[in-house]
């Protein structure tokens, strides 16, 4: 359905600037109509910013911009049309009345990347099929096969696995070191837009929990898809978030995964029983219990993200973060 | 001023799946509060794809979707808000009335980018600042310096200058040998999208020309702001280009910079004469002669950047390519 844009525009925040000297200089030939040049490697560089595209409602019916973070090896991309050709999470919360910010967070996609192991301390990290595919909870360990006819899913999972291998087309590398900046960044991109609402998946999740805490005079909500960590629940200060309201969303087939259910949820569970002994109002969706079966670690893919969309909205309107009813 | 759109969405498209073994496992943290696990650096991984956002219009005014290709060392925000938070080229041919795609070609931002040297067979490239500034001529060799008060720019130039730092944000890294997959991953993208005009700056005004000219059946005008090179004029196959307009344009001091002038305008040169002697619309936009003064090599950002588009809009109207006058 059309709806009115305001405007769509795009910005770079954070980072800083570093200096590079005494690097060799080296010949190149930028174009192959183009006779070689000799380059100089060293000078000022600008590292560690991030990225964000925002599209403004001509009227919005949300109180507040809603960002959405992406996880881990991925980018903005993930919130767009999903792999299988149809309206991802961006598109629904358009069309729901939200202005929305999708961005790209340190050390990938618009973002830029940095030198390693001058600037980013490790080497990049490529994730294959395989690790996307039994990481992700669309297949259990050893039921990936190069050839998709052989791939082995999870039985009744909603994963668009005809999809699969376009999914992995936006995969970017990703590096282990970069906390520090990507948090720096998420920060000055909430000062720059203001009082928001966070949507935020996997590695991301647990950026936007952090960045909530860290930022409680900006965030007016925060949803955490599968967030991959949580702030530790002892921290002071989390009194600041008692009228902060969270929402934990959780798909299914986390029990056969050790890595899922020992690790990640336990941190996130315990930030979660934090919150609402202080009387935060913090709400912990499981899916399958709630009936909704089938889905992996990519909710805004599954074949049922509009309903995934729908619980969110349901949920913000709860919170009166709506203007008006859409 | 607000316009409908009927759909933003985006796409991976192009490149090919890799296979790497008998790499060596390793351990990863993939984030602090998670246990360290063994990760497998082997396996199938996509490589060489590129992105592609697409904003629809309810109501178009353009006979075809016009795409825009950015150039060396950029991504797609190229074509989104300028450095100085002005609308750029993306908006501009919105509101005009265009459905406008803008890519991340192969490398770069959200095409994401492939190991090195086993897929890219060189090493990456990081522009720095003083390059940028010399070599997108906003002034001459020896006057950048690190404090923006003691850069002197070309006499007259319309770069906006105060948000240059910000504009190296934007800057990613580059390989020097992706020309093969880059022009493989934008046949595939012009296939997809079917009947467009295209606008293509620099490296990507290069891979445009050459496009235009692989796919004479699907390219329907295309214009080149400042190409890094351009199809070899004696190159078998020109004939079919004959009714397909061409527009080069040029900006200000290429005299001042050998590189520009006996390289890389040269190329162009060649090829537009070849196009004009075979009766081949193509026209040689040179800002100054037209009396456009002080352009740098990113007329998109410059203060007069709705000017030269506008100018490239007349262009399309003589063409026939819009449905309606805007």
């Amino acid at each position: 359905m059309p709806y009115e844009v305001e405007e769509i525009g795009s910005f770079h925040i954070g980072g800083r600037e570093v200096a590079f000297n005494g690097l060799a200089p080296r010949e190149v030939r930028w174009s192959p109509s183009m006779a070689p040049t000799m380059v100089d490697p060293n000078g000022e560089f600008h590292v560690e910013q991030m990225y964000a595209q925002y599209i403004k409602l001509a009227k919005p019916k949300a109180r507040y911009p809603l960002l959405l973070w992406h996880g881990g090896g991925h980018t903005g991309a993930l919130w767009e049309t999903k792999p299988d050709g149809t309206p991802g999470w961006q598109s629904y919360f358009l069309n729901a009345g939200h202005d929305v910010y999708v961005s790209d967070a340190v050390e990938r996609g618009r973002a830029s990347w940095a030198r390693y192991p001058e600037i980013f301390r490790s080497e990049p990290m490529f994730r294959s099929k395989l690790e996307t595919w039994e990481l992700f909870r669309i297949g259990p360990t050893g039921s990936y096969d190069r050839d998709p006819a052989k791939r082995i899913a999870n039985p009744g999972q909603k994963f668009p696995i005809a999809a699969f291998d376009q999914f992995t087309m936006q995969c970017v590398p990703r590096w282990i070191d970069n906390d520090v900046a990507t948090e720096a960044a998420y920060d000055a991109l909430l000062a720059k837009v203001g009082p928001c609402v966070l949507i935020a998946h996997s590695q991301g999740g647990n950026f936007g929990l952090r960045a909530a805490f860290r930022n409680s005079h900006l965030v007016r909500a925060v949803v955490a898809v599968e967030p991959s960590g949580a702030p530790v629940a002892g921290d002071a200060g989390l009194a600041r978030l008692r009228s902060m309201p969270h929402l934990f969303i959780w798909g299914d087939y986390l029990d056969r995964y050790p890595v899922w259910q020992d690790n990640i949820v336990k941190a996130s569970a315990q930030y979660h029983a934090a919150l609402v002994a202080q009387g935060t109002p913090s709400e912990w969706l499981d899916l399958p219990r709630l009936g909704v079966h089938g889905n992996t670690h990519m909710p805004m893919l599954d074949t049922n993200s509009d309903q995934i969309a729908g619980m969110i909205q349901d949920w913000m309107h709860k919170h009166g973060l709506m203007v008006a009813r859409d």
